[in-house]
């Protein structure tokens, strides 16, 4: 944590108390704000407070969002547009190879991928979207100092690596089950929508999926055997209104049209967020020149693919990006079109 | 055909030749009269116009209800409350066996199960509700003088000897591809609801289910792997608003209720219908029973099993085909209560 995002904590120190200890009403041991700061000094590691430019914009929008979060990795994934991958502990073969193979696809379409690190459907999420060399946000049960579960150290490195890992529980939070359906609403709240892989019947997937759905954001589930007990609660889900789908392609035209829709909500709401666009130079270069290849007049991907030499999965990517930014706005049967800028002109 | 159903017809031939031949506007040849009057004297063969009794009230709602029906084996099963089973000529092995344990299932809960005595999900429907000794009904998309599908010969004598085989096509007519979706409106029109087990994109059987929706009848879909492209076809149905069923008795529940909304109007539309609860002295006796049993406070079917000494299945359907004859009431929950018949007193 840098000393410019240290100082709005320390300042608030009132409320962060709470966040950096269990109870709100007992003031912590010093020793407790000691070994915080201490985390908080170790690169990499960073608390976003609920008034931070970089704190994450669709997580804010939640009537019950953290106060603050700690985040080992790059704070600023967590409001890149994120699609939520959850499931079961013990997924079958096949669950893990949809987890896997979504998470990949989606990744590559510019989609970070957000999962609760947990065995299972989590990790392979997290799996496929690092081997596509993509984003992916973990969020954690535990204090992010804590080591859990035990045997994703290495996952846990790779990803803080790739993206960031997340908590709202104060360091030293041992793994609590009452934390867990808490830790839920984050994964959806930081989300797009959530896709449900395998889940059974009174699983705590389903309860990530509900709050998806409370919070306004699609809920996603993958259909199945009809003998595989791991698809009731999918199955579930789509016969209440989650939307069942076959591939990824299904998720990404839903939240390219849903991510058009939050764009102006979100600028309204944060508009001095980070510009997930203006990452880095190299970075900036690349839109500037899909933006000059894109005119006021509707082209499609395959056109822009053209007009710039780049692959169609980063031009679709990017226009993903832009279009969550409020540069360019999709048009019926997949063209897009540059934005006019009102308020810039 | 007997000489008391033969009667209306000859009485009506200026329509009934219509129905006999494939030419509305030309006369048919006498031999080709004289052919389907021999095919009408033989056992078990009818011929059953619009206007008679034992026409299918479910079929005639249709505003193109077939103007008569051949008939093999007994006319009034086409009056029992039926779900049809459609799927492709060539499913999975799974898929064959969804169709034939559904259609024994639900044939167990006293509907009989329509199909079009295709190959593949069609046969293991009539099968599968043949096995359960329950009523089949097999749909044609020929004369019901022609062997079509060749091989299905002894299936449909079976068909014929525990529930019915049905056409509007007149005798001779051969398999024409045209007249399959015709006769699909057929299979959805007999039925409260049409099951998809296993279709493809853009196949007969997503044809009769946008038949029976368009007819306003329930669609139900069997889910399944997402790598199977034989559930395409299901997966497209249930995004479209069918419902996704896991088990007949997801089925079952649904064309209960279905069953008791429709009872009134099928009533007052066809008042003298054949009651399918006075088949039988032996049958009627068991209905005895179970009205006394069910008084007119709401009582469920496990306190009607313990109060008739029946299996729970067959006071499951003997209660659906008393709802659908308006003579006992389904309340929330999954309770039962006798109807006060005012009418009668």
């Amino acid at each position: 944590m840098h000393a410019g995002t240290l100082r709005p904590l320390l300042e608030r120190l009132g409320s962060a108390e709470s966040v950096l200890t269990h109870s709100a009403a007992a003031r912590p041991p010093d020793a407790t704000i000691e070994a915080a700061l201490r985390w908080l000094e170790r690169p990499g590691h960073h608390f976003v407070p609920l008034d931070a430019a970089v704190y994450p914009p669709l997580l804010a929008q939640l009537t019950d969002a953290p106060v603050g979060l700690f985040v080992r990795g790059d704070p600023s994934a967590l409001s890149l547009p994120q699609l939520a991958i959850v499931g079961s502990r013990n997924p079958t073969a096949g669950g893990r190879d949809h987890a896997a193979s979504f998470a990949s696809h989606l990744a590559r379409c510019g989609l970070a991928i957000t999962s609760g690190l947990a065995i299972g459907i989590d990790a392979a999420a997290h799996r496929g979207a690092l081997g596509a060399e993509g984003i992916t946000v973990a969020v954690c049960g535990t204090g992010l100092d804590i080591d859990y579960p035990p045997a994703h150290g290495g996952l846990a490195a790779a990803i803080a690596a790739r993206g960031a890992l997340v908590s709202e529980f104060p360091l030293g939070t041992p793994p609590l089950q009452m934390n867990f359906p808490r830790r839920n609403r984050i994964i959806s709240g930081l989300s797009l929508g959530t896709l449900v892989v395998e889940a059974a019947l009174r699983s705590g997937s389903l309860i990530t999926a509900r709050l998806a759905a409370d919070q306004g954001r699609e809920v996603f589930a993958i259909p199945g055997s009809i003998h595989n007990p791991l698809t009731r609660g999918c199955h579930q889900l789509i016969r209440q209104g989650a939307k069942l789908v076959e591939t990824g392609d299904d998720i990404f035209a839903e939240l390219r049209a849903l991510a058009g829709a939050l764009a102006p909500a979100l600028q309204a709401a944060v508009p001095g967020r980070q510009n997930p666009a203006s990452a880095g130079p190299a970075l900036d270069k690349a839109y500037e020149i899909l933006l000059d290849a894109l005119g006021f007049e509707p082209a499609s991907v395959d056109v822009l693919v053209e007009r710039t030499g780049f692959a169609a999965d980063e031009v679709a990517s990017m226009l993903l990006i832009l279009e969550l930014d409020g540069k360019v706005e999709s048009r019926p049967g997949g063209s897009y079109v540059r934005r006019v800028l009102k308020a810039a002109k």
